[in-house]
């Protein structure tokens, strides 16, 4: 939530290792703030036009690294990452410099990494970006940070040149993991029961087009209901008042039986009607559908 | 998307069976736009306050519409108001007056509806109400209806007077169902995303109102998202190259298994995970998310 001072200490250079969608996200952010990048992907020639951009296209891992007290790494998932950072040479140019992960995986794999960094000597900050990659370098970005504050405030001028807003949210190196699993989450299960919605709206006869905008009004209801369910699940309230789960199992029926009368599977809906009237049937039907968060917690 | 003219010919009246929440909210704000409402629930005693804001309790559901000239009935789903509806005294009550169903329920059940409707000389036209009950009376409300354009046209003033936008949608009675479910896929998949991220974040040490901010921010990029991928759906591009489907799987993967490693129940994630992996093995990993709505289509 902070932006980049024009009073920077010393020209800044960075390293992207990863150029997919993202990393050259990033790198062309880098560029675009006036940063010496240097980038190396697994497969050559995916520079698109950061190299005219002025970036510095590395011939190894290990020698992107050395280019740059800050590396960025964002690949597919940490099984790639380890593929790149664990080894001799890789570990040996990190030694002493700083990395920031910004892939996505679970908070397990990231302490994992915290860990390994830690027997090499390797700054380690881990991240999450939440926004899709035309975000990156607009106000619209939202990274997540966690680890050692003293390393992320040391290199937050030049995450900050990645636009948008960034958190620091604790020195558990899991953390940015935890929440980018949660958010994750909302954001698949929500774009899952959406192509759902347009397979179930054509079969009705009700074009994509037809129905997007009213889609985006169910999507504008979501963050109050969701700070609205907030409160309920951590005040332990669970209100029914507006919307009783034996009024909503009903509705999710109809989803069901119209999609499935369609041929079409909907096993998403299915699993989350099966825990609504296993909630209901806990003896929670006059609750609200927040108490459903609650049932899934329970052992 | 219309105003009540204040030049509204007659004073107006209406009748509301059914007083779960969406009913009280609804014969409300009839009542505080100043028109008569009738109201009648199956289970007497529901009218709160409305009694004293100047409803009119009938007796029996016959009782109730022949009250007045339009009956809007809200109640749990269609087997609910087909038992109200299909009875004598209510049939011979309702000939020749206006019935707007405002239950959700399918599109077949809506036009059986329309059937019985016909064969009794009930004028009729289906709806859905795709906001909380406390949207209603106020701008946010949005309705949907469908069936004879005139009758709606007719009665459009009253129905204005429940504010927010309001959309006929065509002459086909089943149109505004079709509609509705597309709809609560949408809006039941992303609650059920929300209440299984709750559980998640919790059990790795995240508190509802911690996520909450960043959930509602997931929320906010979810429009733009679903008129890209409606126009990707219906011009059949299913472009991925922001973020193809073998990067999205990857991601799926970490929510179920940190889910499923703290014993958290992810059939909704699972069934979306499935999906989009069995999209990929149909060869479609370079293609985006929106792929899996014409897989779905599939036969
Ligand atoms: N795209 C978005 O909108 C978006 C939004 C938020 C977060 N993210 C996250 O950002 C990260 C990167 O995503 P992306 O969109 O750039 O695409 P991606 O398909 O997730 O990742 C592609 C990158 O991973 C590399 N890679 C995969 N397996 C590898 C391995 N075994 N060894 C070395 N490199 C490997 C690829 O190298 P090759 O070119 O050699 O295959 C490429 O650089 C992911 O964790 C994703 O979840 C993306
Ligand atoms: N609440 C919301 O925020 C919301 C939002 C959008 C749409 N809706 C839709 O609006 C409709 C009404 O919802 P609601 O919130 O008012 O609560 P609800 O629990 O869905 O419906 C309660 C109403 O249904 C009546 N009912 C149930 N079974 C009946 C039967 N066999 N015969 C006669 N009446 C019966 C109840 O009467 P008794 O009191 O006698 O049980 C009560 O009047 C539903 O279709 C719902 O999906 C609600």
């Amino acid at each position: 939530m902070s932006v980049t001072p024009q009073s920077a200490p010393s020209p800044s250079a960075v390293t992207v290792l990863g150029l997919g969608p993202m990393g050259r996200a990033l790198a062309g952010a880098f560029l675009a703030a006036g940063i010496r990048t240097t980038v190396w992907n697994r497969t050559p020639g995916r520079e698109g036009d950061l190299t005219e951009r002025g970036a510095v296209t590395a011939a190894s891992a290990a020698e992107a690294v050395a280019a740059s007290p800050l590396t960025v790494i964002c690949l597919v998932n940490y099984d790639a990452t380890d593929a790149v950072l664990r080894q001799d040479a890789v570990e040996a140019a990190l030694k002493g410099r700083t990395l920031v992960n910004l892939s996505a995986d679970t908070p397990d794999r990231a302490r994992d990494t915290g860990r390994w960094a830690g027997e090499h000597g390797v700054r380690y900050v881990d991240g999450a970006i939440m926004t899709p990659a035309g975000t990156i370098g607009s106000p619209d970005g939202v990274f997540l940070y966690s680890g050692p504050a003293g390393t992320y405030e040391e290199h937050r001028a030049v995450l900050d040149a990645l636009g948008g807003s960034h958190t620091h949210l604790g020195e558990d190196v899991g953390r940015a993991a935890a929440y980018d699993i949660a958010l994750l989450d909302i954001f698949w299960t929500a774009m899952g029961g959406f192509v759902h919605a347009l397979a179930l709206a054509d079969a009705e006869g009700v074009s994509p087009r037809e129905l997007a905008p009213f889609a985006a009004g169910i999507a504008r209801i979501l963050p109050p209901l969701f700070d609205e369910f907030a409160g309920d699940v951590e005040d332990a309230t669970y209100s029914g008042a507006i919307n009783p789960l034996t009024s909503g199992v009903s509705t999710m029926a109809h989803v069901v039986h119209a999609a499935e009368a369609h041929a079409i599977d909907s096993g998403a809906m299915r699993a989350i009607e099966g825990l609504a009237r296993r909630t209901v049937a806990l003896g929670h039907g006059a609750d609200g559908f927040s108490r459903v968060a609650e049932v899934l917690r329970r052992r």
